[in-house]
């Protein structure tokens, strides 16, 4: 079987630089950034999400793609989220559907559904959005886009909604006690991001992206048992 | 008890006149639309959604807004939908905050949900969006937008999803056995937007707003409940 090709936006970022390693074994990537992307794994194109025609360059050939651009803020203004996360995610979703990209895994957020964690309220995927931020609210219409895209075009659209990633060496001089629950590890990150690209009979799904933790208040089961997600990590041993 | 002061938005519009004239007892109106508002029963403004300090104008001194403006477009084009319905919708809840109104009477749509239409299925409000069109997700994104202002700002929002609204008389004309299910009389619009307004326990709520159709198959019981809506019309006469 061949080397899918997968396409990474916002391949420059935190957690684009850290997918990008670990991906490159796996699949052929393409590069995505609105800055140059250092030491590419691949090809790299420069290109705002405000471009649409240069995403359908950027969209042309691949099997999948990662979009991690955006604006991560959750204090972000409402310019910013507007242009970055809610016109720039149409153009994406328009650009991989007019190139006949078959999966598009979307970075979504734990934002969503903020205020259920606010008033201690143990969270599933089949709960309403409640988001705690105009960033929480710009991710759910990402959301609601893709269903969209999977039951208008038939694309298959994976939703993960990213907990607080951190490499290991960086939670520790973090402090507080949320990460204990909330931790996302490159590695589980990673795996989540290939098992979501490969489970191809998951047409839509909302997966809240966290590693194995013994402290999580965000359920997990669907990913376990759509995807195979086996998460090799578990906040517990910072404690 | 004074007379409630209250903004309709768009209320020039098909539901919008007739709502401002079956309001007109109950409530002192404001009325706003981007036309001149024909035969006002109240004080008029011209205003687009695009002008937020405009809409803080409007929303001054008022008690709740009924926030019917927008592109009302099943099929409209993306970049209408993002300027009247999601920047717009933006700024007119914002507006709002910045006044200090404490309730807003969302129109949303039965098009959040359209796909589980198309696939006969039962609809309930607790059912996550399957938009069935960018119209669809544009309203999707205002419910959220709607949730996230009352958890954050303490604001009242209830979103109404609007099914078929026609006048009586023009049911008949229009043929097919949809409306049977999804019609909703003006009298029945404007009983659930009134108890929507006086519902001032209920500080979020999505429902589907539809007459007492014998046919439907979106659940009105949260509205029955929590609203006390006592429906008039049956589209079954229409048989």
């Amino acid at each position: 079987m061949a080397t899918k090709k997968v396409l990474i936006t916002g391949a420059a970022g935190s957690i684009g630089t850290e997918m990008r390693a670990r991906l490159k074994e796996r699949y052929t990537l393409r590069l995505l950034d609105r800055l140059p992307v250092p030491e590419p794994e691949g090809e790299a194109l420069v290109c705002d999400l405000g471009d649409l025609a240069g995403l359908e360059v950027a969209c042309a050939g691949m099997d999948a793609v990662v979009h991690l651009a955006g604006n991560p803020n959750g204090g972000g203004s409402w310019e910013s989220l507007l242009e970055d996360n809610i016109r720039g995610t149409y153009h994406l979703f328009e650009a991989a559907r007019r190139q006949g990209v078959k999966r598009i895994i979307f970075a979504s957020t734990n934002h969503v559904t903020g205020y259920y964690e606010y008033e201690h309220i143990y969270t599933t995927p089949e709960m309403l959005a409640r988001p705690d931020s105009l960033y929480g609210v710009s991710k759910a219409f990402g959301e609601d886009l893709g269903r969209f895209y999977v039951d208008e075009h038939g694309m298959g659209v994976i939703c993960l909604r990213i907990g607080s990633f951190q490499p290991e060496e960086a939670v520790g001089k973090r402090g507080g006690d949320r990460i204990l629950s909330t931790w996302l590890s490159p590695r589980d990150c990673a795996q989540l991001v290939w098992r979501s690209i490969e489970a191809e009979g998951v047409k839509f799904g909302i997966f809240y992206g966290i590693s194995g933790n013994k402290r999580a208040y965000w359920d997990t089961e669907n990913a376990r048992r759509l995807l195979g997600y086996a998460p090799e990590d578990d906040a517990e041993h910072f404690v």
